[in-house]
């Protein structure tokens, strides 16, 4: 019907001109194909799975163990005692190490990706020990922290991040804590100075950790060098604090009630000087600093630029949380009647919130697998892209999240509020995501940054004209056209702003305007994240195996038209679209949705299938089950 | 700074044509002047608590019992056990008695208004309780069933509410549960037919509830009459069930934990003649059914018609619980600063987020206000306008809750996610609210069809042209056109779509089109809502004491504003506004959200303040307290 109503607006619209464009005709095929051709949802798991399949299946199947059976009836403390079993488990069984966070950095996070289509806080609480603490040890720390990484390796020494403090969460180089080296026990001596500066939100701190990964402002000879990260121990191994070591209880929070989050103050901790993780400075016996980079500040973010695996994982947790949303959302949808026999998934309303769901899953996993390639290949400009990508696409995959799981659950009536069906949990327990490992506004502002430097730089103030798609035939090519003009544009007015701010005021003046534009800015990150993700889509699907390439080329474009959608006003106010081309661009995004709900979605169950979540991941009754026979 | 960004652009867009508006020097004046005229608390509450205050205050006073502290620690049974508790100690207090439903309905919602700002696990069991089943009895009962209401008023008669099925849903009037009439006995028999009929989702019933409203299809001499309502005991005083019942524990859920929620079947169970609810319709001894209303969707229409209060107590839970976020979130970002000495809430994108939402909470309180005068005045044509208003206040003001305390979460970065902190759990409890006592999608729905009705019948297929405020001194008086003809717009152009598929191919064609075009629909309910609330707030303001109403026309201006830039593809589009106008539109966004945050956010605070939530109802330590001291 939706295209009934396409073919409707293309007659009205008869007279605009068409463009040139070679992939037009072979996308029109592709799409008319995807109603017939259903990939096969081996073939595509194999497609979204690039690395380490085995290990994959391997964890997956040593999950189906009861202990990893969900559990909503437990107070915070139950859960937390619940989830430090299953962390030791999980580790007994030695999947990987965590000297393959430097070693093999795939294996090591596919391991950790495993785990959150279990469990969040269990994902959480690996991921703090291993990633945070042990991958900062691993790539900060030298051989002589070996040891150390060997202890945690099999949980002896299980780890924390010290890296946040009460009073600094954005600002890490503001962080207050010292150290202090002492040529005289050639120890450094650990403070907090104030109480804003105890380390907060410290996961494994409350109960559990023994040792951490403490960032401190380091003084040698009376000389700040700007914060370093020491491996402080917090407990004995039978529990108790260390001298000088205090840690109090975070307590209960939105969710995540697995992670025993706390605060850690620290009075003249003496640590010994091979504490200090080494790789870019050294302090030597008779108290000399050395480091090979000067600068304090590029120092620290030399430091810090390598510890990306965290943020990767967390991108790569919410897109996983949106394969398991979509698919439970999408299978009740297309068994649920309502009014009649007309299963719910049928209408328009459900579709455009669960295919659009859907089709932005897929577009982020596939980003992130060529994100991941970028890390492997490494190169000269290699941590500088990371850094922007990486930011890009957790801060888009987070907030996509929260919109997407919310969908999943309305559209799932009250069955998407019970605990057992799982969306509601995910909801609760990823919540952090959007602020943790980098509050998604600043990351944004992060990617917009450098695109503006490079503007001012360029002298650059006005953008390209729009590219010329004014036919109603949109295609892909037309679409990563618009994608990318947006960007463009929003550059490019931004910095004429900054520019025209700079001639009056000076630098001061162009921070000013830009502080005054922070809405613009964020803007500008999302018009990145929308270009870079839907190219990714669009060179992914273009390499695809040919059974697949039908339907990822529907997907690519319904998510790049809902990205054309969410940025209508840059089109519409310049002219870059009309009025009716936006209307075309609603009726085939809604004859994709119609498509992918065709046959009662067999083309979006196929897609979900493609995922490859087993059952006993998936837990939700009304995916697995019946929900007609639900009892209780 | 940012209306120097204004005037740049004002200056860059002198030639454009200004409007006569009666009310644009008004407007500035009052614009300006609230930088200076803060509104007085006490007044601003004064101003938003229209009936009941001394109970009100009573009650706040009594949840200072510290039974009504909060606790995150326990399990779901603690806090289901906690909530009964706190249950049972709020009616021991008799505030109110379950008779006011229909006596003093003001006094009535006011009672369990209060609950909300305390806990949503105790609103919501209270609401089942006294709302849902009390007044469902008190509504559709007659003075035979008022035993019953008086055991509620003690609670040796804990209530529940059995309309939703596991089958149905939305389409209530489909519900499967029997009730036949049995002269012999004088008795009706109530039967569970299958299990997707039995009751589901019924708050109480797993383990506390006595009695249930029963909604069950009443046959009644082979004649089937429809859905009517019946009083069924569950259990016994000893907790056991009564003969034929069976009652199952939905379990755990994404929030709400204090609600023990449940499914029923009945099995032959008999009621007495008297269990019928029989204002509307009676069954006389001999077994004759008769009711004023002959037909059968109307009957049941009436009966429900009159059961609006649960979703009023709904939406102003929704906006009880942004006014808390808001307040929480404000406050510590005035008091956080991150990057040197800077507050966190000086930054454009903190005060968009949290302003709007400021905004945007005032606008549904006093639409709410608005709500109830329509209710207690009555007249012809209430119940169908209640109906409508309720609809799109409840889908609209708990859609908004859900943007508004997320972004308010965000807002306060780790802090929001810790459970004290409130808004983190308040996000977990309150999600049920898009989709019960309607959900929402299918409300917009129900608020866009009478217009749509009205449309086609008056034959409208063009809108009127759009209103001439092509100038940038953007006033209410312009905000309040642009809104309503976005509406009228959406109408039109649907009302032309489906007259077009009507002269086609009828009726069916024509209902074929409004279902191939559902997500224009429920863009017309946003534009229904955001026009009627920005029209309540606009008047609400106009008669309000005259210092309050500097600070109340900027917050409609703002609300009015960002419910533009909402519905911007209607206006670009259509050419009503010019991209330059959209800027501008933007910019005074903007200057009003700097003018709310000057002095450190001294007017937003002030706002905040005016909502009157005493120390111990915010709860949340960064509110009340000062962070920087916070431990553990």
């Amino acid at each position: 019907m939706a295209s009934r109503r396409l073919e409707v607006l293309q007659a009205h619209l008869g007279g605009l001109r068409v463009q040139e464009d070679d992939d037009r005709e072979l996308e029109r095929q592709a799409t008319s194909a995807a109603a017939t051709t259903l990939p096969p949802p081996d073939q595509m798991f194999d497609f979204l799975t690039r690395d380490n399949k085995q290990l994959r299946g391997q964890i997956f199947e040593f999950l189906k163990d009861p202990l990893y059976r969900p559990n909503y009836y437990l107070s915070m403390q139950g859960f937390r005692d619940l989830t430090s079993k299953r962390v030791a488990k999980f580790v007994g069984a030695r999947f990987f190490s965590v000297f393959d966070y430097v070693n093999d950095p795939l294996k090591f996070q596919a391991a950790l990706e495993c785990l959150s289509f279990c469990d969040y806080s269990l994902a959480i609480k690996s991921g703090v020990h291993f990633t945070l603490c042990g991958g900062t040890i691993a790539k900060l720390g030298t051989e002589k922290h070996h040891d150390v990484l060997r202890a945690m390796d099999t949980l002896e020494l299980p780890g924390s991040f010290g890296m946040t403090e009460l009073g600094h969460g954005s600002n890490v180089m503001g962080i207050e804590t010292t150290a202090v080296y002492d040529p005289a026990s050639q120890e450094f001596i650990l403070n907090t100075p104030n109480n804003e500066a105890s380390k907060f939100w410290i996961g494994g701190v409350a109960q559990t950790a023994r040792i951490s990964a403490i960032f401190a402002q380091l003084t040698v000879n009376g000389r700040n060098e700007g914060p370093h990260v020491f491996i402080v121990h917090l407990r004995d191994a039978s529990g108790n604090f260390m001298p000088g070591v205090r840690c109090a209880d975070n307590g209960p929070k939105q969710g995540l009630l697995g992670v025993d989050n706390g605060q850690i103050w620290l009075n003249n901790v003496r640590v010994p000087r091979d504490a200090l993780l080494d790789r870019f400075a050294t302090v030597d016996s008779a108290g000399n600093y050395r480091s090979p980079i000067a600068n304090v500040q590029q120092r620290f973010g030399t430091m810090i630029g390598g510890l990306t695996t965290g943020r990767m994982l967390i991108a790569q947790g919410a897109v996983d949380a949106c394969k398991i949303g979509c698919t439970i959302a999408i299978r009740y949808a297309a068994d649920r009647p309502q009014f009649g026999d007309r299963p719910i998934l049928s209408y328009l309303t459900h579709q455009r919130r669960l295919f659009v769901g859907l089709s932005t899953t897929y577009a982020f996993h596939l980003a992130m697998l060529q994100l991941k390639q970028v890390v492997i290949k490494g190169g000269p400009d290699a941590a500088k892209q990371v850094h922007i990508v990486s930011s890009g696409l957790k801060a888009g995959a987070t907030w996509h999240r929260v919109k997407i799981l919310q969908d999943c659950r309305e559209c799932c009536g009250g069955m998407g509020f019970l605990a057992i069906n799982r969306i509601g949990p995910m909801l609760n327990d990823m919540n952090v995501d959007t602020t943790f490992e980098g509050d998604n506004t600043v990351l944004m502002a992060q990617v917009a940054k450098p695109l503006l430097d490079a503007a001012v730089k360029a002298r650059m103030t006005s953008a390209p004209p729009p590219p010329k798609v004014m036919e109603m035939d949109l295609c892909k090519t037309c679409v990563g056209r618009l994608l990318a003009w947006r960007e463009q544009m929003l550059t490019a007015g931004l910095a004429a702003d900054m520019a025209a701010a700079a001639a009056k005021g000076g630098a001061n003046a162009a921070m000013a305007a830009l502080d005054d534009n922070l809405d613009r800015v964020t803007q500008l990150g999302w018009a990145w994240t929308d270009r870079h993700t839907f190219a990714a889509f669009q060179a992914e699907a273009a390499a695809a195996p040919p059974q697949l390439q039908p339907a990822l080329n529907l997907l690519a474009l319904l998510y790049g038209l809902t990205r054309i959608e969410a940025g209508v006003e840059c089109y519409l106010s310049t002219g870059a679209l009309s009025g009716e081309a936006m209307k075309a661009v609603h009726a085939k995004a809604n004859a994709l949705c119609r498509e992918l709900g065709a046959g009662n979605g067999r083309l979006a169950l196929a897609l979900c299938d493609g995922f490859g979540i087993p059952d006993h991941l998936l837990q939700a009754p009304i995916a697995i089950g019946n929900w007609r026979t639900f009892e209780g």
